[in-house]
């Protein structure tokens, strides 16, 4: 038996004492982040399941039965880490799925009461879960933080000091952040906000962190802004004088993390306060005493749109990480015929290339590193456990990104070492001419993702073949790499396409067992003409690192598709070389010669 | 001044001696009908203002202003016919639109009365303009019938007489569709439904009529549906004997026309009624006596699904319409040097050949016939007044359909007269690319139509031009031309496309002025292969006429496309040959040559 059972011992106590029959437990923190700080992953301590992302597990607790639900990546993972702890897997998704809420009304009732951490819910789960146990006669009990008293060992919050994200680099004052904030929230009628997403604290207070959120400089905290008042609720520790100096410039005052409960409850009755319910903790909307106004994504919004000097500076990141990633497969066609090149140890020589430019801090996300079979693996993550050596004929699969001060990037590349077969050719071309639709696509203003991903996907479908993810996702500007609301997807969403935004560019192939492929650009979304019928936009691609000409099946190419490649490489080529060494300029030129 | 004051007069005596201050007059029927019959022209004869399709123009009457809305395609015409009648045109889009439930929330005050008759408003329009009148203390009457009164001269309702249509072409029993429509409507957890949609009710009933609707041989009818009941509510005058036989076999009980809404009134209270509130009438709504279940577009679903009967069906109606319009178009060629051909002629002519099959019995829409300039008008219909001269160079765009007992076609073709410009081939060679683009798309079960439109559209876009209309339209077996629920659009529509589905695909460009280019096929969704990776679908194309040789541009034209046009040349030449005369396949034959 694993320690978790004493642990789930004590949650069983600290239930019986308020009361509470049953007690659901959420992977996440007050932010709704996805990779949330250790102080927050309680669940995982509890349980002894360790999921990356912390939104991927969740754990139902009654007097007789301990579960903790994921969803179909994580099965195996689950089921071996929950072994003898006294929790049970249950399935999120796929044919076996319980809903935990339906499973939690099944197994309550009427009279009983079922406790969570309000803090740790988005207001708009908890209203979901509310709605369905009174619907039953049972009352939900928003404000039980069971882990303050059952995990004595728990991490402090994390306390990593804040530093400024030089306006230089930036191109915009937060005093000009704040202003537009101020107007969406007056667009939607309300006349403050409260700024729970530390993504959207990070873009407005020009403040980042190191070491809160895994693969993120996001810091833990939150902003409440009106025409009188500026308020950044942070743990004072996380405080610099460069970073007071900072806040005192644009009238920010700052109070202790905490108390943010108490100031939304004081507030003066006219206020009509705007937050959104999947971002907000139902914690701290209980403690709310005006008006609230549910809210879209307005501040995401105004994120998504990268200004001038945000795109130059992306730009230079781009090209330090086309740097890195040629030195990085330089060093693997090298060392592949030794048979001693490892996925975990390509993690690690990769991740040391990235970060040996002292502007990048981090990689933007734990990198996917997969090799033949490992490469059809959607979301693989090398651990010593899986780890294979590079051996043989295959293609690489190498989906990774930094975080650099002047902007993130994301870039997956898929090669062949030895010799490719004509089907693996076939496949990569097949992505590629997706790939190249979609980058070369031009389209009205007011264009949605979902309304050009066809254009990535068409050439695989005449062929019977399909990829199950989404085209592209929006990426930040040194925060999330991640990020909303804009995307490139079949799921519909409204948010049309605009000048700024920063889009991944990734379609792919994975073929079980065997192999997978994914080639990934970001693109920027920019004006391109105005006529008589309106203003078009097209993508400029951003990354800047050549695909595999090894891989290209040219009979199935258009003239077009072949220019394509060509003028990319020939972009790449001329951006990289003045970074190179005569070695590596060298065989950058090989790379990217044309392709015919 | 026209008579028009005077029956205006007549209805605000009719409003003051009802205690109304402002009544709102909808151009439609009970059914919700695009064309509703003339026994339901209120607001044409009163305003004067007569729009082919009766939704497009809603009149407002209060005790000192007369208003008629309408939209853009109408404004010229409307502005003309609305000259000293009393009303003013108001316009619903553009830059000077207002919105008529504003305006009449601002011309209202509390305690005030508006009046409708709300037979001729859905369920779900009027209460939105109740909702509104409401919330400023208005009242809305939805029970005056104001034609009774003010218009002695008022058609009566059409009494055509139905005629079956015929099991064998239908290829479905009316038993199978009765209990496909109430498997829907519980799934809809209701246990009865009401019909009010004159298509959903000739589909179920496989009953028609000649002249009820322009256009469209539906009947005007309601239809109640459950386990123990099958009401059919038609004037009887409709009857024969042998549609009294067909109905007898199948259970259905029939009551006068006028009866149904006593019938809702006295349904036993433990039945639940299926409507559709954007179909069904206020007026019948607010007799509803029973629990009534909203529910969306389970019948338009079941009739948008052809077997495969109807699909040989259609196959032989194509055939009969690429027969009228070979002998159309080279009558065209023939006579074009005249000088002496007008588009009113070509329509008269057009309308002639098609009608001289014995099994064709309208046309399926009024057609579009222009010529330059006039093919750049998108809804363009020729008249005494707009009439032009076939003379000179250029483009002439044939939008025609006809209604076959066997099947509803719908083909636009656009050829060259005289000498095409270069840029008039450049522009047609555009927009095929987007309808072969389209037509020969592979895509998944459960792709919808919003997920493909761009193909259609994106050679113009990579030009900078556009078309705004809907790329393609389902369309009805010898009912309605245009019917749902699945379309192809850029506007979201969550329908999947499913094999039997027939959907238009007709990608144009206009410039105004100058020229139109439309190029429209009926094409059918089928399956393609299952593979590893599921389902997948393509569209076969129904429609059998060649597109016009002399205006492709082949410079910018894929092998591929080229070969679709071939394939497709060869196809129709095949299917019509048998069909024709010696003269007529030899002018065929030099129509469906090898592009190049």
């Amino acid at each position: 038996m694993k320690k978790n059972f004493e642990y789930l011992g004590r949650l069983r106590e600290a239930m019986a004492s308020r009361g509470i029959d049953a007690c659901v437990i959420s992977g996440t923190d007050p932010h709704q982040s996805e990779l949330p700080p250790r102080h927050w992953r309680g669940r995982e301590w509890l349980t002894g399941f360790e999921s990356e992302n912390g939104t991927n597990g969740t754990a139902v607790v009654t007097a007789d039965d301990a579960l903790c639900w994921t969803d179909s990546r994580y099965f195996i993972q689950a089921e071996d880490q929950l072994r003898d702890t006294g929790f049970r897997m249950m399935k999120e998704d796929g044919p076996d799925a319980v809903d935990l809420v339906d499973w939690l009304t099944e197994h309550t009732s009427a009279g009983q009461k079922v406790g969570i951490d309000g803090m740790t819910f988005s207001v708009a789960y908890a209203q979901r879960l509310e709605q369905e146990l009174n619907d039953n006669g049972v009352r939900l009990d928003t404000d039980f933080p069971m882990f303050d008293t059952i995990w004595p060992e728990r991490p402090s919050r994390p306390l990593n000091k804040l530093f400024i994200h030089d306006e230089k680099i930036v191109g915009q004052t937060v005093d000009s952040k704040i202003e537009a904030v101020l107007a969406e929230t007056r667009a939607e009628l309300a006349n403050a906000i409260l700024i729970s997403a530390l993504d959207d604290l990070a873009w407005t207070t020009n403040l980042r962190a190191a070491g809160d959120i895994n693969y993120s400089p996001m810091y833990v905290g939150f902003l409440f802004l009106s025409d009188d008042a500026r308020v950044l609720f942070v743990d004072d520790d996380k405080l610099t004088d460069d970073v007071r100096a900072h806040l005192a410039k644009y009238n920010i005052e700052t109070r202790p993390y905490d108390s943010v409960k108490e100031f939304v409850e004081t507030l003066p009755k006219e206020t009509r306060l705007l937050i959104d319910p999947a971002k907000t903790a139902r914690g701290v909307y209980d403690h709310i005493g005006c008006a609230t106004v549910f809210g879209g994504d307005g501040v995401a919004k105004l994120k998504s749109i990268k200004n001038d000097t945000m795109i130059a500076n992306l730009a230079t990141a781009m090209e330090k990480d086309g740097v890195a990633l040629t030195r990085f497969f330089m060093m693997v066609e090298k060392e592949y015929p030794t048979g001693r090149l490892t996925e975990v140890e390509l993690g690690r020589r990769l991740r040391e290339l990235r970060l040996s430019d002292p502007s990048c801090v981090d990689e933007s996300f734990a990198p996917i590193l997969g090799w033949n079979a490992h490469g059809a693996i959607v979301h693989y993550e090398a651990t010593e456990e899986s780890d294979v050596a590079i051996e043989g004929d295959g293609l690489l699969l190498v989906d990774s990104g930094g975080q650099y001060t002047f902007g993130t990037t994301d870039i997956t590349r898929t090669v062949a070492l030895g010799v490719p077969t004509a089907e693996q050719r076939h496949d990569f071309t097949l992505v590629m001419k997706g790939h190249i639709a979609l980058s070369n696509a031009i389209f009205p203003a007011g264009t949605t993702g979902h309304q050009l991903d066809v254009l990535a996907r068409q050439f695989l479908w005449k062929e019977g073949k399909a990829y199950y993810h989404g085209t592209g996702h929006g990426v930040g500007y040194f925060i999330n790499c991640h990020e909303g609301p804009q995307n490139i997807r079949l799921n519909i969403n409204p948010t049309p396409l605009e000048p700024g935004m920063i889009t991944s560019n990734e379609p792919g192939l994975y073929l079980e067992g065997r192999y997978g492929i994914r080639c990934e650009n970001l693109i920027v979304t920019e004006h391109y003409e105005t006529t008589d019928f309106g203003e078009f936009l097209h993508f400029h691609p951003m990354t800047l690192f050549p695909f595999d000409r090894s891989l290209f099946e040219l009979e199935i190419m258009t003239p077009e598709e072949i220019k394509w490649v060509d003028d990319y490489h020939r972009l790449v080529r001329e951006r990289l070389t003045p970074l190179l060494t005569a070695d590596e300029a060298a065989w950058l030129a090989a790379k990217t010669e044309p392709l015919a």
